[in-house]
């Protein structure tokens, strides 16, 4: 029987992956890797609205460790602060998945 | 059309809140709360199989501002630390879903 939390942890984690595989080392993200996760991944981010200079911002913010890439550990520390926004919107609305219009 | 990493991090959400406003502060787990959420969501986690002394000690790790509840900032940490866990299991592996045995 499937899990929808556990479904959606590995999600999280398989979806790093197809990304991070594709240049460079092979369990971080390059800059440009991060940017086609998130414009194909993640649109609700808004990542294809940013000009150059607010995804280099943006990166900026997520490579804690100043590495020039973001590893399994700052991707999840984003999607945590992703994720404490979609809250923010649900808690006042009903509680049922975001539907796309 | 539906981006999976979108749903995953709704699915997140959404189970927090089927939880969280069963009794007490409606956006925050009490212990009864969140032993119920992973028990019935996040088996793999194995909290069945925690005696009352191992839980207690497992809600006062997750429990930052020790206010015997998990807030929704505390219970994301908490998903991301697990999501980590995941990954060093995948890291080696094949990058599909883990499939149940």
């Amino acid at each position: 029987m499937a899990y929808p939390l556990e479904q959606a942890l590995a999600v999280m984690v398989t979806t790093f992956h197809k990304y991070s595989g594709k240049e460079g080392d092979k369990y971080k993200l390059s800059k440009a890797e991060l940017k086609e996760l998130l414009n194909k991944e993640l649109p609700v981010f808004g990542s294809k609205q940013m000009d150059e200079a607010e995804f280099r911002r943006l990166m900026n913010d997520l490579d804690h460790d100043k590495d020039s890439e973001v590893d399994f550990k700052e991707y999840v520390c984003f999607l945590a602060c992703i994720t404490m926004g979609f809250n923010e919107f649900f808690k006042d609305g009903p509680t049922k998945q975001p539907r796309k219009k």
